[in-house]
């Protein structure tokens, strides 16, 4: 029984049916679109189907069961008894099927989550690798001029930026919005093409070992007019007042207002639409979260990001993002990037 | 309202809340991680935050209503009455959200799917031209030898080809799988270095417009043995036997069999350890399913994945997939790629 099994066990009165892939990944290392590991105090059993069977007998401390394509039918067809669900992940459907089976069902929420949002000195060296290679890139991204190329161009710059630099692929599809496509904060990289004097927002990171990097920086391309370089220094300003505030015991809610009341109490008060940041590991989104929304209180270990923005519907966004890990007094920075407004071509 | 929120409509007896994201993006063509579509017979409303309200107010035919992050939470506590939800998306988590917010909810499955099973003209041109990317894309494959190259460096070959031909991006992860990794039909491209006389099954595909193609093919890395060569051209048999058999009317359960019978007459018998195949779309699985467990029939504009192997643990594998759109006498193979054995350096 490994570290993060035995932790896990301590939390748990019924057999946990773990469905989510990623908390079979974090639990233990098996990577699958279709398995479910049953989690006792006394064993492990991992089910998967012919496609994973062999990489599945790879994994120690766990007893491998191989089913039919349609697992968790025949986990229901094969147990019996109390078993507790993750309902945050199980589909209503495959609960439905659970239950049908004779199972007596118990949802539970954030178990193993709550275990992945505390980063161990491993998780944490990962992701200062994710980093370091994610500082290199946006370093070597402004070499080449943006101007007259299209946002999907510059997408493919950063593709071939991570493999160069050792990344192990992207961590999600690179986000590149030039002028007004910047405004739209998940706008996909388009044919659009960059114009001089245009703010490009480019959200990108990579992934190393399974574990994420998640960048935001800004560029000009040429002089800007003066709104935007105030609405730029207040988003500076609001990301170093949240940096400068968050710590452990600091509530997501808390945390949020940070950076929000710096925007709130400029010229571009209201603009900031969505939450300071989220937690950063195995997936991109995870806990805890920093919003006005969030329920978390952060403690040492957690990764989050920190990327407070402004959003002026037709005409320009910015954004600036960096990963941190919270410590007991303040957090460390992972993100050695720089964030004064650079120009590039 | 547009065809199919007309045939949707058709469907339907209670207002039905899409969340599945592509269902949303072929019902409506709104691409977002957080968005629900309610569809009742006079009108349409899409709710989703503030990261993608501008995109949601630029798609014709909707009624937007901005939302806060959790667009479940508050659909539930603005709507009331019996409405129907996507049970094989939705999560029992957010099931209980809706139930517990007052409103009578009607679990279904497939509606939307089984729309989309079933593709018009400009859905199969579209994967025509996804299909004649990676024509091009494995044609020119193999102009660098393999021998002596990671699995991985391989997979990024693929990643550039696929975008110098005027692919929109991988439709998911490259397999490369080279010897024993072969024999792990959903292995990951790895460290591996690939050696002279080996098989290396090579699984990949593009999106165009966000539809997806989806090839296998198997190639020698110099001369091979009886066995490997004859497990080679009992795949080949598998597959034509499936491709000369398939058309409307067809089970799925009978669509598999017609390949599995030719691998269980072999010597190699019990060694195609998955399903033949699977719908290709807008989702990489889809309707229909061709497999031992499958609840389908094949009818006129299915476009399905014809896929058999053989598996030998811990030696090599090989499998032969195409992409192929249902008729009623038979079906039109959009694949050209070659299919006899290819030596590679």
């Amino acid at each position: 029984m490994n570290d993060r099994i035995a932790r896990l066990v301590e939390r748990i009165d019924d057999p946990l049916l773990v469905t989510n892939p990623t908390n079979v990944v974090y639990l233990v290392g098996f990577e699958s679109s279709n398995a479910a590991l049953l989690v006792e105090r006394d064993r492990v059993r991992l089910f998967t189907d012919f496609r994973y069977i062999e990489a599945a007998r790879a994994i120690d401390g766990v007893d491998v069961v191989q089913t039919r394509r349609d697992v968790i039918g025949e986990i229901a067809d094969t147990l019996s008894g109390r078993i507790a669900f993750e309902a945050a992940t199980l589909t209503y459907a495959l609960y439905e099927v659970l239950r049908d089976g004779g199972i007596e069902t118990v949802p539970t929420k954030g178990v193993v989550e709550g275990l992945r949002a505390v980063k161990d000195e491993q998780e944490l060296d990962t992701i200062r690798r994710a980093c370091a290679i994610t500082d290199s890139v946006f370093e070597r991204l402004t070499e080449v001029p943006f101007v007259g190329r299209t946002e999907r161009d510059v997408s493919w710059d950063l593709t071939q930026l991570f493999h160069e630099e050792g990344g192990q692929g992207l961590a999600f599809e690179s986000i590149v919005g030039a002028g007004p496509t910047g405004a739209r904060p998940h706008a996909r990289a388009g044919d659009r093409r960059i114009e001089a004097g245009e703010l490009v927002v480019i959200d990108a990171g990579t992934t190393i070992d399974g574990y994420a990097s998640d960048y935001t920086r800004t560029f000009a391309t040429g002089p800007l007019g003066d709104e935007a370089k105030e609405a730029y220094e207040t988003v500076l300003l609001a990301q170093q007042a949240a940096l400068d505030g968050i710590r452990a015991g600091i509530t997501g809610v808390d945390a949020d207002l940070l950076a929000r009341r710096v925007i709130d109490e400029s010229p571009f008060a209201g603009t900031l639409g969505h939450g300071l940041g989220h937690g950063l590991g195995l997936d991109i989104h995870e806990a805890p979260r920093l919003s006005t929304e969030s329920n978390d209180t952060l403690v040492p270990g957690n990764v989050v990001t920190v990327e407070p923005g402004i959003y002026l519907e037709g005409r320009f966004g910015i954004r600036i993002e960096d990963d941190v890990v919270v410590t007991e007094d303040g957090v460390e920075n992972f993100t050695g990037f720089r964030k004064d407004l650079i120009e590039v071509g």
